[in-house]
Protein backbone atom coordinates (compact mmCIF):
# COMPACT_ATOMS: atom_id res chain seq x y z
CA UNK A 1 0.00 0.00 0.00
CA UNK A 2 0.87 3.40 -1.04
CA UNK A 3 1.76 6.00 2.07
CA UNK A 4 3.45 9.20 1.36
CA UNK A 5 6.81 9.45 3.40
CA UNK A 6 5.87 12.23 6.29
CA UNK A 7 9.61 14.46 4.81
CA UNK A 8 8.64 14.31 1.43
CA UNK A 9 5.13 15.45 2.63
CA UNK A 10 6.70 18.02 4.74
CA UNK A 11 9.04 19.82 2.25
CA UNK A 12 6.94 20.07 -0.97
CA UNK A 13 3.35 20.82 -2.07
CA UNK A 14 0.99 18.49 -3.93
CA UNK A 15 0.21 19.11 -7.45
CA UNK A 16 -1.73 16.48 -9.36
CA UNK A 17 -1.99 13.08 -9.67
CA UNK A 18 -0.40 11.00 -12.82
CA UNK A 19 -1.05 7.31 -14.01
CA UNK A 20 1.54 6.22 -11.82
CA UNK A 21 3.01 8.85 -10.14
CA UNK A 22 1.87 11.53 -7.35
CA UNK A 23 3.45 15.17 -8.34
CA UNK A 24 4.74 17.49 -6.21
CA UNK A 25 6.45 20.57 -5.98
CA UNK A 26 9.39 21.19 -3.87
CA UNK A 27 8.74 24.08 -1.34
CA UNK A 28 12.18 26.02 -2.11
CA UNK A 29 11.93 28.94 -4.23
CA UNK A 30 15.63 28.66 -5.61
CA UNK A 31 14.94 26.00 -8.11
CA UNK A 32 11.44 24.85 -9.76
CA UNK A 33 11.99 21.48 -8.57
CA UNK A 34 9.27 18.64 -9.16
CA UNK A 35 9.69 15.42 -7.59
CA UNK A 36 7.48 12.31 -8.69
CA UNK A 37 6.58 9.32 -6.40
CA UNK A 38 5.17 6.15 -7.78
CA UNK A 39 2.13 5.05 -5.77
CA UNK A 40 3.45 1.54 -5.24
CA UNK A 41 4.20 0.94 -1.62
CA UNK A 42 7.76 -0.33 -0.33
CA UNK A 43 10.16 0.80 -3.49
CA UNK A 44 13.63 1.99 -3.16
CA UNK A 45 14.71 1.15 -6.71
CA UNK A 46 12.92 2.21 -9.73
CA UNK A 47 14.51 -1.20 -11.16
CA UNK A 48 12.25 -2.68 -8.08
CA UNK A 49 8.74 -1.22 -10.08
CA UNK A 50 7.20 -3.93 -12.56
CA UNK A 51 8.57 -3.26 -15.86
CA UNK A 52 5.15 -1.76 -16.96
CA UNK A 53 5.48 0.78 -14.23
CA UNK A 54 8.96 1.03 -15.33
CA UNK A 55 8.14 1.97 -19.00
CA UNK A 56 5.02 4.25 -17.16
CA UNK A 57 7.57 6.56 -15.01
CA UNK A 58 9.65 6.98 -17.94
CA UNK A 59 6.74 8.61 -19.84
CA UNK A 60 5.97 10.60 -16.71
CA UNK A 61 9.38 11.24 -16.26
CA UNK A 62 10.00 12.65 -19.81
CA UNK A 63 6.36 14.87 -19.88
CA UNK A 64 7.67 16.69 -16.38
CA UNK A 65 10.63 17.45 -17.56
CA UNK A 66 10.01 18.84 -20.80
CA UNK A 67 6.81 20.76 -19.69
CA UNK A 68 8.87 21.75 -16.33
CA UNK A 69 11.73 23.11 -18.59
CA UNK A 70 9.75 24.87 -20.77
CA UNK A 71 7.53 26.84 -18.66
CA UNK A 72 10.65 27.67 -16.58
CA UNK A 73 13.23 28.14 -20.09
CA UNK A 74 15.67 26.13 -17.89
CA UNK A 75 19.15 26.12 -19.14
CA UNK A 76 19.24 22.44 -18.23
CA UNK A 77 17.23 19.53 -16.46
CA UNK A 78 18.42 17.85 -13.53
CA UNK A 79 16.77 14.30 -13.22
CA UNK A 80 17.86 12.55 -10.11
CA UNK A 81 16.60 9.23 -8.07
CA UNK A 82 18.80 9.24 -4.97
CA UNK A 83 17.31 8.33 -1.99
CA UNK A 84 20.03 8.37 0.85
CA UNK A 85 18.19 9.75 3.55
CA UNK A 86 14.57 9.33 2.38
CA UNK A 87 13.83 5.63 1.53
CA UNK A 88 10.72 6.02 -0.21
CA UNK A 89 11.10 6.16 -3.83
CA UNK A 90 11.00 9.63 -5.27
CA UNK A 91 12.39 11.33 -8.44
CA UNK A 92 13.95 14.75 -8.57
CA UNK A 93 13.29 17.11 -11.92
CA UNK A 94 14.67 20.68 -11.48
CA UNK A 95 15.38 23.40 -13.73
CA UNK A 96 18.50 24.82 -13.72
CA UNK A 97 20.05 27.66 -14.32
CA UNK A 98 23.56 29.14 -15.05
CA UNK A 99 22.49 31.84 -12.51
CA UNK A 100 20.96 30.10 -10.01
CA UNK A 101 22.97 29.57 -6.87
CA UNK A 102 24.28 25.81 -6.89
CA UNK A 103 25.19 26.12 -10.60
CA UNK A 104 27.11 24.01 -12.00
CA UNK A 105 27.02 22.11 -8.71
CA UNK A 106 24.00 19.60 -7.85
CA UNK A 107 21.75 21.68 -5.66
CA UNK A 108 21.65 19.26 -2.80
CA UNK A 109 23.05 20.55 0.96
CA UNK A 110 24.23 23.97 -0.90
CA UNK A 111 21.29 26.71 0.51
CA UNK A 112 18.45 25.78 3.11
CA UNK A 113 14.99 25.68 1.50
CA UNK A 114 13.42 29.06 0.95
CA UNK A 115 9.63 28.27 1.13
CA UNK A 116 7.32 30.26 -1.71
CA UNK A 117 4.77 33.04 -0.37
CA UNK A 118 1.60 31.16 0.04
CA UNK A 119 0.22 33.01 -3.22
CA UNK A 120 3.75 32.40 -4.99
CA UNK A 121 3.53 28.58 -4.33
CA UNK A 122 -0.44 28.50 -5.30
CA UNK A 123 -0.19 30.26 -8.46
CA UNK A 124 3.07 27.58 -9.38
CA UNK A 125 1.42 24.80 -8.00
CA UNK A 126 -1.83 25.93 -9.56
CA UNK A 127 0.10 26.57 -13.28
CA UNK A 128 2.01 23.11 -13.05
CA UNK A 129 -0.92 21.55 -12.87
CA UNK A 130 -2.89 22.57 -15.29
CA UNK A 131 0.32 22.12 -17.79
CA UNK A 132 0.54 18.09 -16.18
CA UNK A 133 -3.27 17.66 -17.27
CA UNK A 134 -2.67 17.27 -20.17
CA UNK A 135 -2.89 13.38 -21.92
CA UNK A 136 0.49 11.64 -21.38
CA UNK B 1 26.18 11.03 -35.44
CA UNK B 2 27.63 10.13 -31.78
CA UNK B 3 30.91 11.06 -30.56
CA UNK B 4 32.12 10.33 -27.39
CA UNK B 5 32.73 13.63 -25.07
CA UNK B 6 36.23 13.91 -24.30
CA UNK B 7 36.25 14.80 -20.49
CA UNK B 8 33.66 11.47 -20.38
CA UNK B 9 36.18 9.40 -22.32
CA UNK B 10 39.27 10.75 -19.91
CA UNK B 11 37.25 10.28 -16.36
CA UNK B 12 35.73 6.48 -17.36
CA UNK B 13 36.67 3.11 -18.94
CA UNK B 14 35.00 1.53 -21.41
CA UNK B 15 32.89 -1.23 -20.34
CA UNK B 16 30.74 -2.44 -22.66
CA UNK B 17 28.22 -1.32 -25.20
CA UNK B 18 24.21 -2.34 -24.81
CA UNK B 19 21.46 -1.40 -27.77
CA UNK B 20 21.16 2.24 -26.79
CA UNK B 21 23.72 3.17 -24.70
CA UNK B 22 28.00 2.67 -24.19
CA UNK B 23 28.42 1.50 -20.28
CA UNK B 24 31.51 3.39 -18.76
CA UNK B 25 33.12 2.75 -15.37
CA UNK B 26 34.34 6.28 -13.77
CA UNK B 27 37.90 5.64 -12.96
CA UNK B 28 37.57 6.84 -9.36
CA UNK B 29 38.19 3.85 -6.69
CA UNK B 30 35.56 5.72 -4.27
CA UNK B 31 32.73 4.24 -5.65
CA UNK B 32 31.59 1.69 -7.90
CA UNK B 33 30.11 4.25 -10.69
CA UNK B 34 28.70 3.64 -14.24
CA UNK B 35 27.89 6.06 -16.70
CA UNK B 36 25.52 5.35 -19.60
CA UNK B 37 26.15 7.09 -22.53
CA UNK B 38 23.02 6.81 -25.42
CA UNK B 39 24.51 6.52 -28.82
CA UNK B 40 22.87 9.42 -30.03
CA UNK B 41 23.98 12.95 -30.93
CA UNK B 42 23.11 15.86 -29.98
CA UNK B 43 21.01 15.10 -27.01
CA UNK B 44 21.30 16.78 -23.89
CA UNK B 45 17.80 15.81 -22.23
CA UNK B 46 16.24 12.32 -21.54
CA UNK B 47 12.91 13.91 -23.03
CA UNK B 48 14.82 14.45 -25.95
CA UNK B 49 15.38 10.71 -26.91
CA UNK B 50 12.68 9.04 -29.29
CA UNK B 51 9.86 7.48 -27.28
CA UNK B 52 11.29 4.12 -28.34
CA UNK B 53 14.84 5.23 -27.19
CA UNK B 54 13.43 6.71 -23.70
CA UNK B 55 12.04 2.94 -23.36
CA UNK B 56 15.32 1.34 -24.06
CA UNK B 57 17.09 3.39 -21.60
CA UNK B 58 14.78 2.23 -18.97
CA UNK B 59 15.60 -1.13 -20.23
CA UNK B 60 19.48 -0.77 -19.68
CA UNK B 61 19.07 2.18 -16.66
CA UNK B 62 17.50 -0.74 -14.27
CA UNK B 63 19.34 -3.61 -15.76
CA UNK B 64 22.84 -1.41 -14.78
CA UNK B 65 21.50 -0.43 -11.50
CA UNK B 66 20.70 -3.92 -10.78
CA UNK B 67 23.68 -5.61 -11.45
CA UNK B 68 26.05 -2.79 -10.31
CA UNK B 69 23.62 -3.06 -6.96
CA UNK B 70 23.90 -6.57 -6.53
CA UNK B 71 27.30 -7.07 -7.84
CA UNK B 72 28.92 -4.64 -5.24
CA UNK B 73 26.17 -5.27 -2.59
CA UNK B 74 25.13 -1.44 -1.88
CA UNK B 75 23.11 0.12 0.32
CA UNK B 76 21.25 2.41 -2.32
CA UNK B 77 21.83 3.08 -5.93
CA UNK B 78 22.02 6.88 -7.04
CA UNK B 79 20.71 7.31 -10.49
CA UNK B 80 20.96 11.09 -12.30
CA UNK B 81 21.08 12.45 -15.58
CA UNK B 82 22.64 15.99 -14.43
CA UNK B 83 24.48 17.44 -17.19
CA UNK B 84 25.35 21.16 -15.80
CA UNK B 85 29.46 20.54 -17.02
CA UNK B 86 29.23 18.17 -19.65
CA UNK B 87 26.33 18.48 -22.35
CA UNK B 88 26.63 15.07 -23.83
CA UNK B 89 23.34 13.16 -22.45
CA UNK B 90 24.82 11.04 -19.44
CA UNK B 91 23.44 9.13 -16.66
CA UNK B 92 25.24 8.29 -13.42
CA UNK B 93 24.19 4.84 -11.80
CA UNK B 94 26.55 5.04 -8.36
CA UNK B 95 26.25 1.94 -5.39
CA UNK B 96 26.42 4.37 -2.42
CA UNK B 97 27.02 2.54 1.20
CA UNK B 98 26.73 3.80 4.32
CA UNK B 99 30.68 4.01 4.84
CA UNK B 100 31.64 5.68 1.59
CA UNK B 101 32.99 9.37 1.54
CA UNK B 102 29.98 11.23 0.80
CA UNK B 103 27.39 9.43 2.51
CA UNK B 104 24.53 10.65 2.78
CA UNK B 105 25.60 13.21 0.51
CA UNK B 106 25.57 12.95 -3.14
CA UNK B 107 28.96 12.31 -4.63
CA UNK B 108 29.44 14.96 -6.72
CA UNK B 109 32.09 17.70 -5.38
CA UNK B 110 32.77 16.37 -2.51
CA UNK B 111 36.68 14.33 -2.72
CA UNK B 112 38.56 14.21 -5.78
CA UNK B 113 38.46 11.06 -7.96
CA UNK B 114 40.90 8.73 -7.18
CA UNK B 115 41.79 6.47 -9.95
CA UNK B 116 41.85 2.37 -9.33
CA UNK B 117 45.15 0.76 -9.77
CA UNK B 118 45.42 -0.42 -13.90
CA UNK B 119 44.74 -4.36 -12.38
CA UNK B 120 41.80 -2.81 -10.11
CA UNK B 121 40.38 -0.76 -13.17
CA UNK B 122 40.47 -3.81 -15.60
CA UNK B 123 39.32 -6.54 -13.17
CA UNK B 124 36.55 -4.76 -12.26
CA UNK B 125 35.96 -3.85 -16.28
CA UNK B 126 36.21 -7.27 -17.03
CA UNK B 127 33.04 -8.43 -14.19
CA UNK B 128 30.86 -5.63 -15.48
CA UNK B 129 30.93 -6.09 -19.04
CA UNK B 130 30.54 -9.99 -18.02
CA UNK B 131 27.81 -9.84 -16.14
CA UNK B 132 26.48 -6.77 -18.40
CA UNK B 133 26.41 -9.48 -21.32
CA UNK B 134 23.22 -10.83 -20.87
CA UNK B 135 20.28 -10.64 -22.41
CA UNK B 136 17.88 -7.73 -21.83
Amino acid sequence: MFTLDNRLESDSAYVCDLTLCQVRLMNDKHYPWIILIPKVGGIREIYELSLSDQQQLMKESSKVSRILSEYTNADKMNVAALGNLVPQLHIHHIARFESDVAWPGPVWGVVNAEPYSQTALSDRVGALAELLSGSM
